[in-house]
């Protein structure tokens, strides 16, 4: 092969040496562990999808998937997200009886990246999907399961922040007149681009009444009381079943404990994720400047699957977690025993009974090794089984 | 979408549905607990590499690969197997001192599949490399961390068959001659096809000497007879070193205990990985028609990333070692709090509760319910905690 390409790897494509995928692997083992204890189950679906199902369910843009043809010349895509794949297997196998159904996974989704050093092409997410149930009290379990899943892994400060796609929707809309005006300035609720925002309110051609509505939208952010503050801002009552439910889900939290403290509103909050249809959330944490989580309500995905059923789920994003926790875990002590053909029997059982009592032990013919002083600084423990009986050593 | 694709997989794509999930990340857990215990670390590589590296380097067909062209025109594959990203990582960062390196992956490889109803295209491999070792020692470790790490999980009858590729190869270019001779008859060993091997001997241009020796040679399975027999079957010292090799081999197994129990040999292996270039191995168990594990040594493959060291190593097939293992966990408990409004902040505090204390617990707010008797089925425990405080009810 040529140099060029010896060492490389596909844009936005990373490896997870030793130390940091066993960190990896204890705060998924953390969350897991929450998400079974509240009756969530765990699976697994194909890495690659047909675009016409799955690829197309999914509301990540069409640029951003991995494509390719298979043999019989169908076009596949990479996973870019979980929810429609487990949407397709509910629907097909799992909801026969149409009762809620709770189901979680830990896999690795896919978005291709158009830049060297941008973002990864490849990540983890770890989430559930409860589907079927389209009760408020299903969204607050979401919410809930996921602040509980953060607080286990150790994480300290983090904000979620509650919306619903529905109030923006419908509170624009009443205001714009037309979807197409509405996803203009939705735009800049996604790019969190607030300036850009009120510019643009500014010259849009609208009362003055109007466009003091859309700019103390903005301020729709904080806890019970911006409810009150989001109805004054409605006429004819556009938007109102949606504060009911959020009002509603604030009573749900303050039962979980959770209102106010880690969870607030942010009324002004959209998603790129398109398929959401009400409440929706996202969580911050630290200096990470991206969310290391997001969920919401999405009561039309499994309808494309053939079951007209709600649904509500979140997904957190292990490797920005990983970079808001801030920590590598420390390496846990291995011990080696270096040995000599003479005694590589009682080497062998010395490791084992180690192992046996839990220490882990690399075991090393000293002659598969060139530099021994370098070697042994690798370890915490050596012991040097070499030559004949009764001369062994231990640093 | 059309009807058609709703629920289709791509050909030899599959679901784990959450019991087959449960079962399968316990035998996981499990050998990796072994194989951490034998000083192994884990690490974890890209699902997509440059086809120049990786593609290139596996020992996979080029027609099994999964293609696909990145946006800057580059060929991508999707990794089918670890042992090519592993030596590139441990090449390009981790072999720097040229100490043995004892690395180890659990990770989805690809394989595309030609018809309907065939073999998996994406399969789960969990095994270990040991880098930068040429002993017999290195080659005797991988083994018995086979055996160790299939044993944990409970796996009773499996047998593993020890071969020599470097001896096949010298001693068949003895008699054939030339490669292409050479190729044609290892085919048949590729395939088991002992029969067509024995015809194909009796067709070639031989002496009856010669001829007698290839029959003679697919006799060379069983214990340590093995070797002198075969020792017999040489002429002029050629595949002499290999067979010296595996003598030693034999010696460092029955240091461990397992020679001539759940390892034999059997000369006559060979693997359609081509990279190997010594002592290989395979493990057949139960009824299942596929080795449920492989492994061997690979000394050349590294020469490819820039490092000339030499390395073992194994991989585990996890779907086919659960069809040996031939068992699906039971469903653990789970039980179920189904709660009104009125009651709800009562049924978090006892769902919370019950957590604590290590119980699954599924909390349902009974308006999500549609089918109240077929949902309290689903559970082992069911408390009702509907209306008013007093009048709840547990089945």
């Amino acid at each position: 092969m040529s140099r060029l390409f010896m060492f490389e790897k596909p844009l936005g494509m990373r490896d997870t040496l030793p130390e940091l995928y066993e960190t990896k692997h204890s705060v998924r083992t953390a969350i897991s562990e929450v998400m079974k204890q509240w009756g969530y189950q765990f699976m697994e679906t194909p890495t690659l999808e047909y675009y016409e199902t799955v690829g197309a369910a999914s509301a990540i843009l069409d640029q951003q998937l991995f494509k390719l043809l298979d043999q019989q010349g169908h076009t596949l895509v990479l996973r870019p997200d979980m929810t429609s794949p487990i949407a397709r297997v509910a629907a097909s196998k799992l909801l026969k009886e149409d009762l809620p159904l709770r189901l979680a996974y830990t896999a690795n989704v896919f978005r291709a990246q158009q830049r060297e050093g941008g973002r990864p092409a490849e990540f983890e997410q770890i989430g559930v999907e409860c589907i079927g149930d389209s009760t408020i009290s299903a969204d607050g379990e979401s919410i809930a399961l996921l602040v509980d899943s953060l607080t286990e892994t150790g994480l300290e400060t983090f904000q979620l922040s509650v919306g619903h796609i529905g109030f923006v929707q419908e509170f624009f809309i009443d205001i714009l007149g037309t979807e197409e005006r509405v996803k203009a300035l939705t735009t800049f609720l996604y790019e969190k681009n607030y300036v850009g925002y009120k510019e643009h309110v500014k010259q849009l051609t609208l009362s003055s009444i109007d466009k003091q509505r859309l700019l103390d939208f903005l301020k729709l952010r904080g806890g019970e009381e911006v409810i009150d503050s989001a109805v004054k801002l409605l006429e004819n009552g556009k938007g109102k079943s949606a504060l009911l439910e959020l009002k509603q889900l604030w009573e749900i939290l303050t039962d979980y404990g959770q209102a106010g403290t880690k969870v607030k509103f942010d009324l002004t909050l959209v998603s790129h994720m398109s398929y959401y249809t009400g409440i929706l959330f996202e969580v911050y944490a630290g200096q990470v400047g991206f969310p290391i989580a997001s969920g919401g309500r999405y009561d039309r995905l499994l309808k494309k699957f053939g079951k007209d059923t709600g649904a509500t789920g979140f997904a957190i994003r292990l490797d920005r977690l990983l970079e808001a926790l801030g920590k590598i875990e420390g390496k846990e002590p291995v011990q080696c025993i270096l040995f000599s053909s003479e005694r590589r029997k009682e080497a062998i059982t010395l490791a084992a009974q180690k192992r046996y009592e839990g220490v882990k032990v690399v075991l090393q013919d000293i002659n598969g090794v060139t530099d021994i002083d370098a070697c042994t600084k690798l370890y915490d423990e050596v012991v040097m089984l070499v030559g004949n009986a009764g001369k062994e050593s231990a640093r």
